[in-house]
C-alpha cells in the first residue's frame, strides 16, 4: 500500500483533490477578493509556457498581436442584440472615478465624479475591436485583418473554482475579418486545428474537436466550434473555442470594405479564445494522488537537481559537483528549446524539497548526495513512474554521463507517455452504443463510478426542439458537447427523438 | 532643403509631432474609450519587446512572475494612511456587478447587484500584493519573497496623452519583502541600476539616476529612487522609479516574520515599476522629421525586404531572391538573439512600404529591383542616417554577400550610435552653474528654445521649507527631478534659501 503524498486521493474526492493539488504544488490561492485568484509562480509559470508555445503558433497563422482597452462603454454592448443577450447579464460595471473620505476614517465612491455613462470590464472584446476594425477597414486591399490579444478578462460568476472558472481569468482572444464567407469558415477552422494540435502535442491532451449544437454557441456566433477533453473523474472540460460570427458583428458596427467592383460589403468575422482555464484542464488530465504531473513542454523547470546538503565541509564540492550537472543539461535541447533546469539551493531540507517538487509535478528530479557524488551517479526519479512496482519510490542510481545523455529522449518519453495514457483513457471512455433514454440514464447513473462519454445519433433539432433536448439531459445533469468533426456519419436513429438521426452528437456531464 | 516624411516637423510643433509620429507609425490610436488606446502591431511589437528584454534580466535578479487580482476591495486602501492619501483621488470604481434592460432597449446597472464593498481596478497592487505576503510569510526562513508581474493598471488621468499618460496602461511591478533595512535599501538600489542598464543599453536611452526629493516620493514610501531621461524638446521623462517602503506596508498588513531569535519583525518592503510610458519615451528620444527611429534591440523588425513588384513575369524571380537573403540574414545572431527579418509582401507599392518602413522605424531597409538582383545587389537604407549631405535619400547598392555580412555589425553600430546621440545631448545639457534664482527663470525663460535641465545645488529643505521651494518652481513651470546617485558633492550656497547646500539636485520642466 502505497503512501502518497497527498491527503486526499482522487477516488475519495475529486473535487477535494483538485484543490489539494492545486494548494499543495503552490500553483495559486485564493486573493481575498470575490472570484480572483493568486496565481503564484508555480501555476503562473505553466501559463506563461502556454503563452509562449500559443503565441508562436498564432503567428505562425499570420496573426499580429495588439492591445485593446480594458473598459468598453456600455453603449457598444447594446449594439449586437444576441451578444447582449449572452453577455449583459454578470459583468463589473464601473460607475464612478474618484473616491473620497467617508467622514469616518473610511473612503467611499464620490458622488460628484458619476460616469455619464458607465464602463464594462470587458468580458470579451469583440465589440471594441470590431469597432477598430470599422476604422481600419475600407478596402478589400486591406484584408484580411487578423489581430490577437492577450489580456485579461472579467465575468461576474456566482460559483467559481481556480482555473476553472473565475471572476478574472488570463486568455489570449483572436479576431479577424474577412471579405468572404468561405475565406471565414476556413480560418475559423484553422484556429480550431491550432487548439487541438497545441492541446495534444503541448498539454498531452487529447481533445475532440468539434462543432457546439445552436444551444451552446457564443452569443453572436453563427458557428460555435470546440476542443473537449476528457477529465480523470470522467466529466468533459471545453478547453477552447473558435467561432465564425457571420456579418452580425460587421452589420451592428459597420465594418465593411469596398470590394473589386466598388461596391460596399460587410465583412465576416471571427474569434477563438484559450484561457488559463486549460491549467485546470492540465490538472485534472496528468495530476495524480502525488500531486501535479507537468508534461515536459509546459514544465517552468524540467529537471530539478537537489543536493542532500548536510551543513558539514563536504557542502562546497557537492554543490560544485551538481553545478557541473546543471551546466551540461542547460546546454541540450528539448523539443527545440533549451533544457530548463534548476539547482534548488533552498534552505530547506532535501527530503521536503523532493517531495516539493513531486507534488509540483516536475517530470524529473534528480536527488544528489555524498555517495552518488563519491560514485559518479545521481539519484534519477522520474515524476511519470513515480513507484516501483513492490510500492517503493523508484529512485534509480544513474551514472552522471548517462544521466545527461539520456535526459532529452527522457523528457520526450514522459511527453509521449502523459499523452498516450489520457488517450488510451479518453478513447476506451467514449461509448457509441447508446440508442434510447433509458440507456443514456443508465450509463450516467449515480451510482456509476466515473462514467465517460456517449457519442449518440441524433436528428439535430433546432429551436423548441433542441429546448426539449436540453432539458431531459439537464434532468440527468447531462449536456451536448460538440458533433466531433471527424466521426463516422450517421446510420441510425435519434436517441432523442426516434427520428432518423442526421450526424453523431457527444454527451457528457461537463465542467 | 529635405522634404520629411511627416507633416509636422519637431522644430514646428513637439506636441504634435509626437502625436503625428505615433498615427504615421501606426503604433496606437484612440480607443473611444476616455483616456484609453489602442496599441497596434508596430507599438504594442515594441512593448513586447521591452518586456522580452526586461523579463529576462528581472527573472536574473530572483523575481519569480505572479499574477495578483485586477480588483482591490476598497478597505485594502484604507488602511495604509499615506498610500491612500496619494491614490485615493483618481481611480475607476465597480459598483455593480450585472446589467439590466432599461426597458428603452439600452442596458442600466442593476440596483439589485449593487457590490456591498466597491471594488477598485488596480492603480498598483502594493495592498494586494502585501496581504498575500502575509501569508506566506512566517519565519526568516521564508524570506526575501521577491515577485514581478506583468499586469494592466488604472488611473483616472483628466489630461491623457498616448504612452506618456493614459488612464489604463501596461507595466510590470516588482515587489519584494526583506528581513532588514540594510538588504531593502540594497535591492532597491539594484532594481535602479536595472532599470538604468536597460534603459541605456537596450532603449539607447541614458539617463540620470537618483532619489527623488520627499515631496515627489510615492505614496507611502520612505524613499523612491527615479531614472530620468532628457527628451528631445529639453524635457524631462521619469521613465521608471523603484521605492523603499521601509516597514510602512508591512505594519498596516502584518507582514511579520519570525527572527532567529523566535521574536516578530516586521519585513521591509520595496516596489518598482516600468510601463508602457518608456515607449512615449523612446519616441522622444529617438524619433526626427520623417518618423520613429526604433533602436535595433527593440525593433519588432530589425530588417525589412521590400521586393520592388511589378506585377509581371519576374516577379517571383525577385521574391525566390529575397526570401533567399530573408532565410540568409534570418540565420544570423545580433545582441544574442535571431535577427528579426521581415520580407514585406504585401500588396502595396514599393515606395509606399518604403516609406512606411521608414515612419515606423525600422533600422535597416532593403530594396530590391530587378536591377539590384540582375547586378548580385541590394539597395540599402539605414533609417539612423537617411539622408546624404546634398539632401538625397541615401539607399546604397551593395552586393548581396556584403549586405548579409556586415548586417549584424551594422545594427550593432546603429543601436550605438542612436545612444551616443542620445547621450551627447543630454550631457550637453545639463547646466550645474545656474546659482540663483534670477539665472534659473532665465534659463526656463519661455523664449528660450528647449532649454536643458539645471543640476543646481540645493540645501535640501523638507516640509514647509520644500513645498515653498515646490511653489517657487511651479511659478516657473519647474519641478525637482532627482538628486543624482552620481554627482559631486556641494561645495556652494543653496539656489533657494542661500543657506550651505548638501547635495545637487536636477530641475528641469517635465512630462
Amino acid at each position: 500500500m502505497i503512501k502518497h503524498a497527498l491527503s486526499v486521493t482522487r477516488a475519495d474526492d475529486f473535487a477535494q483533490w483538485y484543490q489539494t493539488v492545486i494548494a499543495e504544488a503552490d500553483m495559486a490561492e485564493e486573493s481575498g477578493v470575490r472570484g480572483c485568484m493568486v496565481m503564484r509562480p508555480w501555476g503562473y509559470g505553466i501559463w506563461e509556457r502556454i503563452q509562449r508555445l500559443m503565441d508562436e503558433r498564432i503567428r505562425g497563422l499570420g496573426y499580429d498581436n495588439t492591445y485593446f482597452p480594458l473598459f468598453i462603454p456600455l453603449s457598444y454592448f447594446e449594439k449586437e442584440a444576441e451578444h447582449v443577450e449572452g453577455f449583459a447579464k454578470e459583468m463589473a460595471v464601473v460607475t464612478h472615478h474618484r473616491l473620497i473620505p467617508d467622514g469616518k476614517g473610511g473612503l467611499i465612491p464620490d458622488p460628484a465624479a458619476k460616469l455619464e455613462e458607465p464602463l464594462i470590464v470587458r468580458p470579451t472584446s469583440e465589440t471594441v475591436i470590431g469597432a477598430a476594425f470599422a476604422r481600419w477597414i475600407q478596402s478589400w486591399r486591406d484584408l484580411p485583418v487578423q489581430i490577437n490579444q492577450w489580456a485579461n478578462v472579467v465575468r461576474w460568476e456566482m460559483r467559481t473554482r481556480m482555473f476553472l472558472r473565475t471572476a478574472e481569468f488570463l486568455w489570449q482572444e483572436g479576431h479577424a475579418a474577412y471579405a468572404t464567407v468561405d475565406q471565414a469558415k476556413v480560418e475559423t477552422a484553422k484556429a480550431l486545428e491550432l487548439y487541438r494540435s497545441f492541446a495534444e502535442e503541448c498539454v498531452a491532451m487529447p481533445v475532440i474537436a468539434g462543432e457546439k449544437p445552436e444551444n451552446e454557441r457564443f452569443p453572436g456566433a453563427v458557428e460555435t466550434w470546440s476542443i473537449e477533453a476528457m477529465m480523470q473523474d470522467g466529466k468533459a472540460l471545453q478547453a477552447g473555442t473558435s467561432h465564425y460570427l457571420g456579418t452580425h458583428f460587421a452589420e451592428a458596427q459597420s465594418i465593411r470594405y469596398q470590394n473589386d467592383a466598388g461596391q460596399f460589403d460587410f465583412c465576416h468575422t471571427i474569434s477563438w479564445g484559450l484561457s488559463t482555464r486549460m491549467v485546470g484542464g492540465l490538472i485534472m488530465t496528468h495530476g495524480d494522488d502525488d500531486g501535479l504531473r507537468v508534461p515536459p513542454r509546459l514544465a517552468p523547470w524540467q529537471i530539478v537537481i537537489v543536493p542532500m546538503l548536510r551543513d558539514n565541509d563536504e557542502d562546497a564540492a557537492l554543490i560544485d559537483y551538481c553545478q557541473g550537472i546543471r551546466d551540461e543539461l542547460a546546454r541540450l535541447s528539448a523539443f527545440g528549446e533549451p533544457v530548463r533546469v534548476l539547482l534548488d539551493l533552498k534552505a530547506t531540507k532535501a527530503q521536503t524539497k523532493r517531495w516539493g517538487w513531486v507534488k509540483k509535478g516536475a517530470p524529473i528530479v534528480i536527488e544528489v548526495g555524498g555517495r552518488d557524488m563519491a560514485g559518479g551517479n545521481v539519484s534519477q526519479i522520474r515524476r511519470d513512474r513515480l513507484y516501483r512496482e513492490d510500492g517503493k519510490l523508484d529512485s534509480a542510481v544513474v551514472a552522471k554521463g548517462d544521466c545527461v545523455s539520456g535526459a532529452v529522449s527522457l523528457l520526450e518519453e514522459i511527453q509521449q507517455g502523459l499523452y498516450a495514457a489520457a488517450k488510451a483513457r479518453l478513447d476506451g471512455n467514449i461509448r457509441d452504443d447508446v440508442t434510447d433514454m433509458a440507456g443514456l440514464a443508465a450509463h450516467f447513473a449515480d451510482s456509476v463510478d466515473k462514467p465517460g462519454w456517449v457519442l449518440a445519433q441524433w436528428s439535430k433539432p433546432s429551436g423548441a426542439g433542441l429546448d426539449k433536448v436540453e432539458e431531459q439531459l439537464k434532468a440527468l445533469k447531462l449536456t451536448l458537447r460538440n458533433v466531433p468533426r471527424d466521426s463516422a456519419p450517421a446510420d441510425g436513429a435519434c436517441i432523442f427523438t426516434g427520428a432518423p438521426a442526421v450526424e453523431r452528437v457527444l454527451i457528457a456531464r461537463a465542467y
